[in-house]
C-alpha cells in the first residue's frame, strides 16, 4: 500500500467513526419513546470500528485513532515515521465527518447547534452526568489503557487470527458503555477534535484533556504489553 | 449455480429482509412497556443480512438490495448481464414479504394500514423526525457509500475469510441506529418499494428517493473502493 | 459418539434453552426502570443457542428442538431412527428447566404463576399483543421455515466454516424480535412444552398449535432448500 | 509464559471484568432517560470477557474467575499446583478495580458509596428484585454449571477454532440478562469480593454465598462434562 492509499483509508474510515458513533448519538439516542439510548450509541461506535476494521485493516490497519497510533509505536508494532501522515488523516477525517453532521442535522428544524451539540466530549459543567476533570482525566487514561490492551493482544500472531476486528470493536462499544455519563467517551483524540471544532466554544476549551489522557494510557498500554512478548522484539516494519 | 437458483436465493433472501426488518418495526418496536424500540429495528435489519449471508452466500452472494448489486457491478465485482434478474428478484421478495406483513399485521384488531403503517421510508412531513428532503438526499446516498465501502472491503480477497456477513450485516445495523429518525433508513430500493407499494399512496410518492440515492452512493463507492485495488484489476466472472 | 451422549447432550442444552430464554423473560424483562425488555429476552434466548452451539455442536449437532430435528430429516441431513431418542430428550430438558425456574421464581414473594407464568407461548386472548389464531399459525410456520433456511444454509459444507452457531442463535434472536408479541414466540415444539406443562390449564390447550405449525415450516424448509444442493445428494449417515 | 506473565495477565482481565461490568451497573445503568439499563450492563460483563480473552487468551487462557480455573481443574484441564496464583491474582485485580470504580464515582457529587454502592451481589434484602437465600444458592449453582459447560465446550479440542471467546463473553452475557434482579449475578467469587470488600458491612456478610455456589457448579460442570470425552483422558500439562 501506498502511503496515500494509507492516509485516505484512515481519513474515511475516521469519518465513519465520527459520523456513525456522533451521529447516532445527535439524532437518534433520545428519539421520544423508541430512542437507542446510551447502549444504542455505544454499540454504533463499536460498529464503525468493526466494520472498518474488515473493510480497510488490510490496507492501513484500521487505527481511526491517534492515540493507538502511538499506543502501536510505543508497542513496537508501527514505525515513527509514519505517525504524523496518519493523525493528519484521522483529524481530517473526523473534522469532515462533524461538518456533515452538522449540516444534515439541520435539516431537522428544532435542531440548534448550541443546545444539541454535535456530541463533543468534556468534563466538569460539560460532563453528561457532572464528573470533575480529575474523574475524566482518570477514566479516560484507564480506559484507553485497557483499548489498547485489547488491541495489541488482539493482533498478536498467537491470538485467533481473523477475530481482532470484532475484539477491538466490540471494545470500544464496552467503553462506551462505562463512561459515557463522564465525559461522552473520548479515548480518541480525532474523535475528540472533530465535534469542537464546528461546536467550537467550551468544548475546544476542554479538547487538550482529550489529547492527553488517551495517549498517556496508550502509551502505557505499549510499554506494559511489550511484557507479554516472549521475546520482546521490535515488529516495526513488519 | 444456475439463474434460477441464484433469482430464488434473492428472493428469499429479501423477503427475510424486508420481513424481518420492517416486521420487527411493525410489530415489536413500539410494543407498551417493553418494546424493543429502533434499536431493536436496527439489530433486526442487520441480523436478516447476517443470517441470509451465511445461509445463502454461498448461492447468490445475498445482495438482498439493487444498490448493492450495482454498486459491486461498478467496483468490477459482478457481470453487468446478471444485475437485471438480481433486482427483479430482490423487488419481487420485498414486495411479497410486505404483503404476508400486512395480512399477520391484521391479525391485530387495532392495526390500520393507513396509520399504522408497513415501515415505509419517507422524507419531509413522512420522515419519522421531520428531516427536510435535502437530509434524506445526503445520508442516504453518504450511508449507501459507506455499506458499499464495507461490501467491498469486507469481501476483498485480502480481508480473513468467513467474516464479510457479519461485518455486513452489523454496518446494516449501524447504518439504522444512526438514520431511522431522518428516513426511516432505506440504503436499499427494494426494501423501500415494498412497503411502499402495499401502503400505497404518500408513500409511493416518494419512493424515487429512495432508488436514487442508494445507487448514486453505491456507484460511487464502486469507484472509490478501486483505488485501494492493488492491481486495480476486475474480477467481474470469478 | 454414543447416544446417550447425544441425549444427554439434547437434554441439557434445551434445558438451558428453556431456563435461559424463558427466565430471561419471567425474571429480568420487566424489572423496574432497567428490565431489559422484549430486546433483552429476544438476546437471551439467541444465545442460548449461539453458546450451546460452541458447547455441544461436536455431540449432538445441538438442536434443541423437534422442529430442527424433522427439518434436518426432511433436508436429509439427518437419519430418521434417530429422530424420536432427540426428541425426547429435548422436550425432558425443556420440562425439566421450566420446573426449576418455577422453583427459583418462587424465591421472590410476589411470584405467582398463574399471573406471572413462564413466559408459555399463546394465541388470541394469550398472545401477549392479542394476535389472533390465524395470524399466530401463518407467523410459526413462517419463521420456522426461515429459521431452517438458516441453520440448513450456514451447515452448508460451502458455507464459511465456524460461522454456523452465530448464524443460526443470531437467527432466533431475530426471530424472537419480530415475533414475541404475537405468539410470544416459539418455533420450537420443546420450548413451548416445558412452559405449558407446569403452567397448565390454558397454555396446555393451545400447545397443539405450537407442535403443528413450527414443524410444517421445518418440513417446508428441508424440501425448499434442497433445490439449492448441487448434486441433490442426501448426506444422511455423513 | 512464566507464572509471573500469567499472574500479571490474570490480575489485569479481572480488573477489566469488575471495572467494566460494575463500572457500566454504577455509572450509567440508571442515567436519566437514556440510561443502559440491565441489558447494558448484561452486554458490559460479557465484552470484557470477550475482548479480554482474544487479548490474553494466549498469555493465561484468561479465567478471571476462581470458578473457572476450579471447574477446568476439575475437568482435567487445569493444573492444581497453578491454581492458587491464578486465584490470588484474580482476587487483586478485582479489589484494585473496586477501589479504582471508587474513585472516579467520587467524581460526581452525589455519588455516595453506601445508597450507590458498587454493584456488589446480595440475596435476600439485598437482592436488587427480592430473591431469597435459596433462590440466589440455586440460580448460582445452576448458572456457574452452564457457565463451565460453556467454556469446556467452547475449549474442547472438537468445537470449531477461534470462537471460544466469543460463545464464553456472550454467555456471560446471556447469564446476567437472566438473574441481576436475583443477586446482581456473581458466578464469580472474584467479582464478588472486590466490591463486597471496598462497600464492607452487608455486602461482607454474604459473600460466602458467592464462593461457595459459582465452586460447586464449576466443580458439578467439569465432572459432568468428562461424560463426554471420547476418550476420557486427562489433558492437564498440554
Amino acid at each position: 500500500m501506498t502511503a496515500i492509499q494509507k492516509a485516505l483509508a484512515e481519513a474515511i474510515g475516521t469519518f465513519w467513526l465520527v459520523f456513525g458513533g456522533c451521529g447516532s448519538a445527535v439524532i437518534s439516542a433520545a428519539f421520544p419513546e423508541v430512542g437507542i439510548g446510551l447502549l444504542g450509541v455505544s454499540l454504533a461506535f463499536g460498529l464503525t470500528v468493526v466494520t472498518m476494521a474488515y473493510a480497510i485493516g488490510h490496507i492501513s490497519g484500521c487505527h481511526l485513532n491517534p492515540a493507538v497510533t502511538i499506543g502501536l509505536w510505543a508497542g513496537g508494532r508501527f514505525p515513527a515515521n509514519e505517525i504524523p501522515v496518519y493523525i493528519i488523516a484521522q483529524v481530517v477525517g473526523a473534522v469532515a465527518a462533524a461538518a456533515a453532521l452538522y449540516l444534515i442535522a439541520t435539516g431537522h428544524a428544532d435542531y440548534n447547534i448550541v443546545e444539541n451539540g454535535l456530541a463533543s466530549n468534556g468534563y466538569g459543567d460539560r460532563s453528561p452526568g457532572g464528573y470533575a476533570m480529575g474523574a475524566a482525566l482518570a477514566i479516560e487514561i484507564l480506559l484507553t489503557f485497557f483499548f489498547l490492551m485489547i488491541i495489541l493482544g488482539a493482533t498478536d500472531g498467537r491470538a485467533p487470527a481473523g477475530f481482532a476486528p470484532l475484539a477491538i470493536g466490540l471494545g470500544l462499544t464496552l467503553i462506551h458503555l462505562i463512561s459515557i455519563p463522564v465525559t461522552n467517551t473520548s479515548v480518541n483524540p480525532a474523535r475528540s477534535t472533530g465535534p469542537a471544532l464546528i461546536e467550537g466554544g467550551a468544548a475546544m476549551g476542554q479538547l487538550w484533556l482529550f489529547w492527553v489522557a488517551p495517549i498517556i494510557g496508550a502509551i502505557l498500554a505499549g510499554f506494559v504489553y511489550k511484557f507479554f512478548d516472549g521475546s520482546g522484539q521490535d515488529v516495526v516494519g513488519e
